[in-house]
């Protein structure tokens, strides 16, 4: 069993700073490692994933066009100015430095006084929360994931947010009654996964992509149906990968431009190919997409030719969660850990250290969010435990 | 008691046929007026309002621009040509002469051997379920909507889509957890009606126009807040609005443009107000948009700077009542008929006669759905009975 013994006292953060005149900041911080309370457990994170949600609170509104390096190679500062007509966005985090990082993994080396605490004591678990860009995180033993022997915490990095929401998706597709679903930007990790969950659970799935490489990359992991918006005749093809699976809910990571609702016109067109009676209001089957992510910040353009049974709106894991309850979570969780290294698996592209994160060379690549550019940030890389 | 001793065998109907050649064709029908069946009565109609949903049954797609008279001046008819993009949208409807005319009211002139049925005999009703454009209408009797004494055809015409819209709309608002609501293109008769409503039950109303004559009128009614989206200060105007009456849903006659997604920002700015902590993804409050109509059939441009605890999606009355079921529908129905001259008066500007509703120049007043320019139909005026 390997112990930290609980020497270090102080360790390295990474921050993200937005300053009332429209300055990004992106430094180290030496932070004190606290002493763990009875039911918590202190851990060295050893891998955390970049996901595009970290990205949006570690740039927040700053146009990265315009980084700027300083600060020594140990301790790294990134600059950048944010836009001033985005500066009201930011309004509610000014001149608040605030740790980045949703989840990660790494080993539990200090434990509070209770069972449950000390019980995690050398074990390897996933943890979700924040600030895990830290060489420590403190947290509550219960918000910890126990890892099977023999998995690693790169491999543990990233148990909850991209797992949780490809299950969600599935999940809030059969609560609300639906049989089949639509993903967009389907190729990235999350797609993968979701491709994954839809084949053991036998499940339509529409796969929207915008790339040849994209489609190849998810007919090779066994994706039935690809539609790549880019072909000419992608309206038809997607229309005719509606009628196959009879899908009626759509998880748009993309949010701006035409697609959403392209997507909700091509479910009306598949519904209204069995209608046997003229309604001026459309097929009555209630028609959902939901956006969960904006890759496309510009303006979502409905161009409403799709009745009036349909509902467009915004998706986020933690409400989901919150609404199917903590048992349901529970199952979901369980899965995720049986799975982790088959149907949950994630793909990397590079492991970095905290101060590599704030290289301008890197953050060019993976502030990029593209599909097959994925980083793990290692707080502990090079640095003696 | 005045009784259509029921000699009348044949009647005129106004008729909406679009052409596999892209032709509206408008016309009257002879048509016979069938023997009730034990269950049924025939109602003589003498009042039916042109509501937009008639409207958009009645023209189809066609550019009214091109509308030409035939016929004669007893039996007029009109045609007009539907531009081909838009044929696609008329596809189920192709060369059936369709019978136009949401709801209605006027006299039970024959009835049917059940004892419901001929209690009606004689009675002033209100119906409901098309072809309401018909000197006389066959309905079952527990469809009909028996009026109190002294309720004229004319005052009971409107008694279900735009009363039970209205009440729909606060409804939804309650069940859906919201305590405030915004409505636009507010000065429309439902717009009126739905004052009334939320005067009458102190619930909070942001109503929306576009000109002053609009705020003036719905002012003159005791709206409280209105704010009129010509005014260079409208966000700010709205948002205050939005503070001072907690509103979270709103329900959108309009449809395309902007303003649907200026809703939900402004009701996210005015959350926002007392927000204690910075969240990247927004207030966690829900907010809702329905769009209930299309004043504007062009795309709807939504800016998402709302966060992701928003809905915009499509609302009508009929899934809205099947939804609530028929007790909670009758409960709303009664009040209807209890506040029939009151709060749920309507106003109509003319009433015409089935060969006048087929003038061109009548056309281009009640085609134009302008506030404060809604004709009635009387499909028994200047026909003895």
């Amino acid at each position: 069993m390997v112990v930290d013994t609980g020497k270090a006292s102080e360790a390295l953060q990474l921050r993200s700073l937005v300053r009332r005149n429209g300055e990004l900041e992106l430094s180290l911080a030496s932070v004190a490692v606290p002493a763990p309370k009875p039911d918590e457990v202190v851990v060295r994170v050893e891998a955390s994933p970049i996901n595009p949600s970290d990205i949006g609170l570690l740039f927040g509104a700053a146009d990265m066009g315009t980084a700027r390096q300083s600060g020594t190679s140990a301790n790294p500062v990134v600059s950048a100015t944010i836009p001033e007509g985005l500066m009201k966005s930011m309004a509610g985090r000014l001149d608040q430095s605030m740790p980045v990082g949703n989840e990660g993994a790494g080993v539990v080396v200090r434990a509070g006084s209770s069972d449950e605490a000390l019980a995690l004591l050398g074990k390897t678990v996933a943890i979700f929360g924040g600030a895990m860009y830290s060489q420590y995180r403190c947290i509550k033993a219960e918000q910890c994931l126990a890892l099977p022997e023999g998995t690693t915490p790169a491999e543990g990095a990233s148990c909850f947010i991209n797992p949780l929401t490809s299950l969600g998706m599935v999940e809030t597709m059969r609560r609300e009654g639906h049989t089949a679903l639509v993903h967009t930007a389907a190729a990235s990790n999350l797609g993968q996964m979701l491709n994954r969950i839809c084949i053991a659970d036998s499940v339509g799935l529409v796969n929207v992509v915008r790339t040849q490489p994209q489609e190849d990359l998810l007919r090779a992991i066994g994706a039935r149906h690809v539609c790549n918006s880019s072909a000419p005749t992608f309206i038809q093809d997607l229309t005719q990968a509606l009628v196959a699976t009879g899908a009626t809910v759509a998880f748009d990571a993309i949010g701006g431009g035409k697609l959403a609702g392209q997507i909700l016109a091509c479910m009306e067109a598949a519904l209204n190919r069995s209608a046997t009676e003229y309604s001026r209001y459309g097929s009555t089957t209630h028609k959902q997409v939901y956006i969960y992510g904006g890759l496309d910040t510009g303006p979502t353009v409905l161009n409403r030719s799709f009745g009036f049974a349909w509902s467009i709106g915004g998706w986020l894991l933690w409400p989901f969660l919150r609404k199917i309850g903590p048992e349901a979570e529970q199952k979901l969780r369980e899965r995720v850990v049986a799975e982790l290294k088959t149907t949950f698996v994630s793909h990397y592209t590079k492991e970095i250290s905290l101060a590599e994160a704030l290289r301008l060379e890197e953050i060019a690549v993976y502030g990029r969010r593209a599909t097959g550019a994925k980083y793990l940030i290692n707080p502990n890389k090079g640095i003696a435990a």
